[in-house]
């Protein structure tokens, strides 16, 4: 039997994931939610660009496709904020349906978001099911994966995680999330929004600081405009020489006054070269590297399917990718 | 309150997870068994050589242990085989105390031992308590971390893994595990008795081939001797040209009459560059590698100490790295 999947948020996230769950056994498509008046009434086989028909059309009510098409699981790619995304997490939880979710703020509650997380934890135990958040970072490579590694520690000192990420080959909306192509003015003003930055820094020192048994004093998270020094373009943007091609953004998590966990991110059009690095300063030290990065949106998607089944056995309750079993590809029973 | 443990073993491995145990808050040594007449009787301190008594007296039963000690944990470190270590697991699991263990066999059912692991999870059913194998292969190197990266990918076609260590730093059963010091033909004889080999490739490709879904036709474990071209000694051994220096082994595993699994071990003295790697072929395609490998011996005694928390926390039955939540360095309480 078919995993019974509804997807809420069909944008390029949420498309992205739907593209997968049609390629792999094990799942079906049964519910397409969003609130695009320019999706709702389509085949959901339509906006995935599948070039097939689904036979499930993009409603725009959670609760009343819950109610037509008894979902397993619920995938919601909506927003990154608990805030924002709170009123539809709890939509579906009254209908009792699990969540696999890309909320950035969802995948570990940290000190600032730690009333709505608490909100929505208790949602879950409510609806019995359980709610994962969780994607390539936070949820994984800046996360889950340096800590799997400090498994093998007798020691750890400090933990230092860099992810640099040629952008070009990233979806518009990554390449305009990180200011590409803004002035340096323009992206002040996006920096004081708060538009302008990766969000899940503070999830991921705060998951990373957890598992190691860190009491941590503060926690930074600084964005710095990366200026084109020569004409860039990628598909979908170009960048001329004294505009902003992208972001270096560093999150650092300080115990007794020193920085124990940093996060090091770059993401712009034309990086020489990506990748992603853990170095676990300890007993060993152990320095990982994966060469040429691993491409954002498409371990994002993977990283939810492949999620869904651990997110169906997990006790019911806000999980984290440091409570579900071990993360590993799903290819269907 | 500390986490009481009960030592199982006080061998080379047994007594370096000893050691870190009494560096960690959280923990706390209450029990000590062997069956070594030249360690029965003594204190566990000084069998671990930390220039200080723990006033706890290595026994030669587990069952009397477990009454005078009242142990939360076994950490069980004796043998690789399910048929050798069966009766001690069963006399742990009749005194209802949970199990992490080195036993190379334990870290994974297969067709060979299934019947034994059958009957060991049964014992740990009826203690109510969960048994866990772990360590840094198998355990973690060449499955539970390969498994991991594997969450990336929407796509998995072939998993390959690379452990190669310069034998040198090792332990010295270790060294002569892999045959280091042998004639060619001393070497065949030992191939012959089982002697000479990385145990464990059999449990780590079905935990692989079981995690990504593949159904596997056949898998094959070959060891061949690595000869020392020149001089080359240890602290501990010597190895004149034409001498063995320690093994190289594959371990494949078939699916549709393709190798999909391949599992690369080299440890010899004198091997020129240590490293762990992990490539995916798949979509996208990741390879990982981690820069002068990881010390077997530290990072087998750390996957043990830290995997106590997650066995405490599983449900009942033999549990593997698979199922239990995600691995994790474990400072204490």
């Amino acid at each position: 039997m078919a995993i019974r999947v509804m997807l809420v948020g069909l944008g390029p996230i949420g498309a992205a994931v739907g593209r997968q769950l049609t390629t792999r056994s094990g799942f079906r498509i049964v519910g397409g939610v969003d609130i695009d008046p320019a999706k709702v009434g389509r085949d959901v086989g339509d906006v995935l660009e599948l070039g097939r028909r689904l036979r499930v059309t993009v409603a725009d009510r959670i609760g009343k496709t819950i109610k037509a098409t008894k979902p397993d699981v619920a995938v919601l790619c909506t927003g990154s904020t608990l805030k924002a995304v709170l009123p539809q997490f709890e939509e579906v939880l009254t209908g009792r349906v699990p969540i696999v979710t890309t909320t950035e703020e969802a995948a570990y509650a940290t000190a600032q978001n730690r009333r709505l997380a608490r909100r929505l934890d208790a949602a879950a135990r409510k609806a019995k099911v359980a709610v994962l958040g969780t994607g390539v970072n936070p949820g994984f490579l800046m996360d889950a994966f340096p800590i799997a590694l400090t498994a093998l520690c007798e020691r750890v000192d400090r933990i230092e995680v860099h992810r640099v990420q040629d952008a070009r080959i990233r979806r518009l909306p990554f390449q305009q999330k990180i200011g590409a192509g803004l002035t340096t003015e323009q992206f002040k003003h996006g920096l004081e929004r708060g538009t302008l930055r990766h969000v899940g820094f503070a999830e991921s020192i705060r998951m990373i600081a957890d598992a190691v048994g860190w009491k941590l004093d503060r926690t930074t998270d600084d964005v710095q405009p990366k200026l084109a020094t020569e004409a860039v373009e990628s598909d979908l943007l170009a960048v001329d020489p004294g505009y902003v091609s992208g972001i270096v953004q560093d999150g650092v998590g300080y115990a007794d006054g020193e920085p124990r966990i940093q996060l090091h991110l770059e993401a712009y059009l034309g990086a020489p070269e990506s990748y992603d690095s853990v170095l676990i300063e300890g007993s060993p030290r152990i320095y990982s590297k994966i060469d040429g990065g691993v491409h954002g949106d498409i371990a994002t998607a993977s990283m939810v399917v492949n999620s869904i089944p651990a997110v169906l056995a997990a006790p019911p309750g806000l999980r984290t990718m440091r409570d579900v079993r071990l993360p590993s590809f799903y290819a269907g029973r």
